[in-house]
């Protein structure tokens, strides 16, 4: 049974799995020397830059936690939001692996410059874990994107403070399409230094990158990340099983049809929860997830026909997300079903 | 090109692949609380016994350190052998997630009592990191196996002083085959704690569980190793993909079909080359490995037309590995090969 | 020249330098198994009860991370003040040593229950670093104190939900003096497990104690500390420097002749700042810490005068900490600078 | 009463006993701003060289643990002796701080040139735990020094293959008093990279630094180990009373006297058991330390006169210390008992 749950929850789109049996045959070497690993990072050094540095990792925290620590030593810290996957959802890893978060409250997912100046107070102070990077996700945890201004802003004053940028990219793919433009001009064109670039909740089978986009860095990273990801248990043996989903994924225009139907799709539901006078649309449309308020009486019923998570348990704020294999029918029947309870009330 | 590199250069069994594409329809909850985890760890304690707890993970290095990191406390040490993989080949990994290495003298790859006895001398002296645990490898780096008694003398002597016993099991079933017992008689029966059971080097696309044995230690996984996997950055999103793999290597015969041939074809090459008076065979054949020196003046050709790993490069040791892919026919194209190399020579 | 900066800026008290050279003679074991260890320990005993286990340390982080570590795994996190020295002055410490801080905005210092509760919404969510244990400093780092229903509220809600609660002590005898009880009514007998118990801030020359109060925890520390301690290089090898100190601090009256005479210079300054109109103190006056808002017009005068620290480098608010040497004479020259400097003002 | 048990058994110098009285009067900033540590370093850089950053830390695993912090990343190793303090007696702190150890078989405690070119075989391999640099104790754990011929071959080679040499230097004055050289004769002028300089086995009562000789390095460890030494709790608050001994301790001789005296004590016990038959001497005396082989019948009623440690349980060598407080008497008391015990057998 299909539902809003995650889009984690969907399997490998059908042109991914396609190039996962295509690479199955004969032997290839193992530990990202393979045919495939080299295709696939010759598609992101043309959507990112041909100095991008590209490190095949199993799963988000881990592209998270190497891009940081390549970034910072133990002793240096994070700033990031408070309602951050790194922060929330990751169980300490980025401590355990790479540097101390500090984390800013947050607007609808999003921090802003005003906040994270005054995190650098403390400059120069030993018993201060000294901030090292800003990371930013992107889409955020709300759905929600930092537009191309507000990326240029921070980059530029965080260079200037000598600190670095990541952005937690799980589905960056989807800011690509809401903002209109293209990877390149929303990373490495701003000065982002590192992207976790999400793979899992895109319709990959698994795997993620992490995408080295500053020169300087993407040098340094040739060594050390090298060792730090085998050393995180990170190192894929079979890589040309991962590579071959993001050459796929990169080398026309899959990743863009993935993300423009799963966001066609949150904008179709989005418009007729608008339409509900019973629920409270809580924060702009613009990824594939919507956020909205449903009052308790519903949810159960809701999510016996069609999964989705509860935000907020206080609140009864509900996490809707589609994936690449959300069909609009399946929206129609949810918003009906919907309806139809609204209706039942007196 | 195939070769004789490592049982990680082949691709997906084609089984394997097909239950890969059986499972992808339709949404899965994400983290492990599939159906098809479910089914797959239902296999798990089919054989290896009831009480058996399962914990997915992407690869090897990650079914070890966390192994190790619910036996030890940090402050603590595991025993292993010199040429183990633990310790030759993690870059770190266990010291980094678990507790530190001491490392014995090993024979063909094997450790032995007398030497894990000499170990405990400095027990309760706070200055020195206290062994808490034996970690072997079945079969070893060297393509030996324990016998049954060799592992029983160990697990007994180990819980008599307090220590935990734990098995590096990459090619796990190989051992099986060898020996001609069950997993179960071969772990939980002689009182293994805990496995590092392998996927990725029988025919899986990827994917390593550790499967914990001990009763007690079983419950207590429950909450710990739940919590260190995801801190680990080693908790599958798309679960189904690792377990539905398993699922299908372990419900009927399938892991014993690949092991059995690999195994076989490793005994085909082990007995020509005992034929070829120029090469001296190392160490006995007991899994899908050969160790063989070859004089120098033979590597390079051979190397071009079969690739294989050069496993001390002072004596020119070599490791010729089968898998689940290796033919006949190229067994016998790499002998023939090498007679030819030695006739030639005056 | 003496200041108002910190009570480390003092020296070591003229009793405790006695009892330095006093055991200075003949050898004896290192490591803890002294003559003066042994005295010391029975001293802590008499007052925090006969349960507690002592385990001497070099410093107040140390004496923290380590408390911590006893009480947590490495994926689990701590509830802390925001303006907890744990989260602001110990450059990550507790996240390297021991688990993630999750902090809670504070009052005063001061953590109420309600927020705590609060924390615990995910329990049980694998994603998420479970809350293990409470830690408050008492006083806190703005120099109030909990009060003892306060302490014991939120024990005994911590308790109940399977928390432990640690108590940064540095200046833990302020409180004894401030609260009119003894160190076991606020600790042992409230349910407190771990206490960091601080030295160097009152009059010793460096050393702090970390005190397990609860009883199990106590049995575990024995074994678990004991590793920890060393691992974490905070065994003393000529212990009974730093616990003959601590013998001499607790075995009379000591601890409260110092505790008591700072408290009332710290009272003599306070109400005399809350006689000069140009200044607002911001906190009410429970230890030997003073936080007043000064114009920023008279801070460089005065800090050349007597340094002391802006705690707020946005709002001018200063620390006035006053310590076993602070002499009323020198109190009254600071406010006397102080009014003239106001006097001055057109 | 006083023993051959460890020079860390006795108490303090009585000279650096009045240099702790001395600097105890006033306020002085804490954390290493204050005027006793700006004369201890300048002492550090007279003998050491003015490129000399210095770092004082509480004990002698805190000194060696951030010096090959400084040195290492995570991710790679550091080769040292089997029998070294790092590995023996650390309880895993080097492993746990800085990086993974690759121990050699010694002889009398060195390792040798010839080994550790053996273990760069694996350079460049990212399973391989990278080696970084090479840590030598002088005078070692064996009682033996190093020639200043051996000290600059490996040094020489190890610069040439991008390594760093650390000393663990616990007891270095005593080398110095071996060789016959000043202490930058032995370190700096051979290229040595850092040094953990001892303190409190030489006659302080507590306190070692970190001394950083590269000047490279030095420079770079302004930073670097300014907020690794804070997060790994070991920034000392009243560093003046750290500070204070070294200065004491190297401003004059008496560094020289502390180690000629408790040398030739040793020399004077190494001579007297030479003449005793019944007792087996195992290394050469080059320091304040004897190895002895002692039959085992003896043991108890000389230990229960002058206290010493087995050093191998299972052969018997013991290991007997002197310290700058062991008088002449005391060694000929210590040889006639034990030449009495002799004389008793038949």
């Amino acid at each position: 049974m299909k539902g809003l749950g995650s889009d984690n929850h969907s399997g490998v789109h059908p042109e991914l799995m396609q190039a996962l049996q295509n690479c199955n045959s004969d032997h290839a070497p193992s530990y990202g020397t393979d045919n495939e690993s080299f295709k696939a990072i010759q598609q992101f050094r043309r959507h990112f830059g041909e100095q991008t540095e590209v490190f095949f990792v199993f799963n988000g925290t881990a592209a998270n936690v190497l891009s940081l620590g390549l970034l910072c030593e133990r002793y240096q810290s994070v700033l990031c939001a408070d309602t951050s996957h790194l922060h929330q959802d990751e169980c300490g890893a980025p401590e355990f692996f790479a540097a101390k978060l500090l984390t800013l409250p947050s607007e609808a997912g999003k921090i802003n410059l005003a906040q994270i100046k005054k995190s650098l107070v403390r400059k120069g102070d030993q018993h201060f874990a000294q901030v090292r990077a800003v990371s930013l996700t992107q889409p955020t945890e709300l759905g929600t994107c930092y537009s191309l201004e507000e990326l240029r802003e921070i980059c530029h004053w965080a260079h200037e403070n000598n600190l670095f940028v990541h952005i937690d990219g799980a589905r960056l793919s989807q800011a690509v399409v809401h903002l209109g433009c293209s990877f390149k001009e929303m990373t490495t064109d701003l000065g982002v230094d590192v992207v976790s670039f999400g793979g899992t909740k895109n319709g990959l089978m698994m795997g993620e990158a992490v995408l080295v986009l500053n020169k300087e860095l993407a040098e340094r990273s040739k060594e050390k990340l090298k060792y730090l990801r085998k050393q995180s248990a990170q190192l894929p043996s079979k890589t040309r099983f991962i590579a071959a989903q993001f050459h796929e994924y990169l080398r026309h225009d899959l990743y863009l049809r993935i993300a423009r139907h799963s966001s066609a799709m949150a904008e179709q539901l989005y418009q007729q929860l608008l339409k509900i006078p019973a629920v409270t649309v809580t924060a702009p449309r613009q990824s594939n997830a919507v956020f909205v308020k449903i009052p308790k009486a519903f949810i159960k019923s809701l999510r016996e026909k069609c999964f989705f998570y509860i935000w907020d348990e206080t609140t009864y704020e509900c996490r809707l997300m589609t994936s690449w294999d959300t069909t609009s029918q399946e929206i129609s029947d949810f918003t009906s079903h919907l309806k139809e309870l609204v209706s039942r009330v007196p």
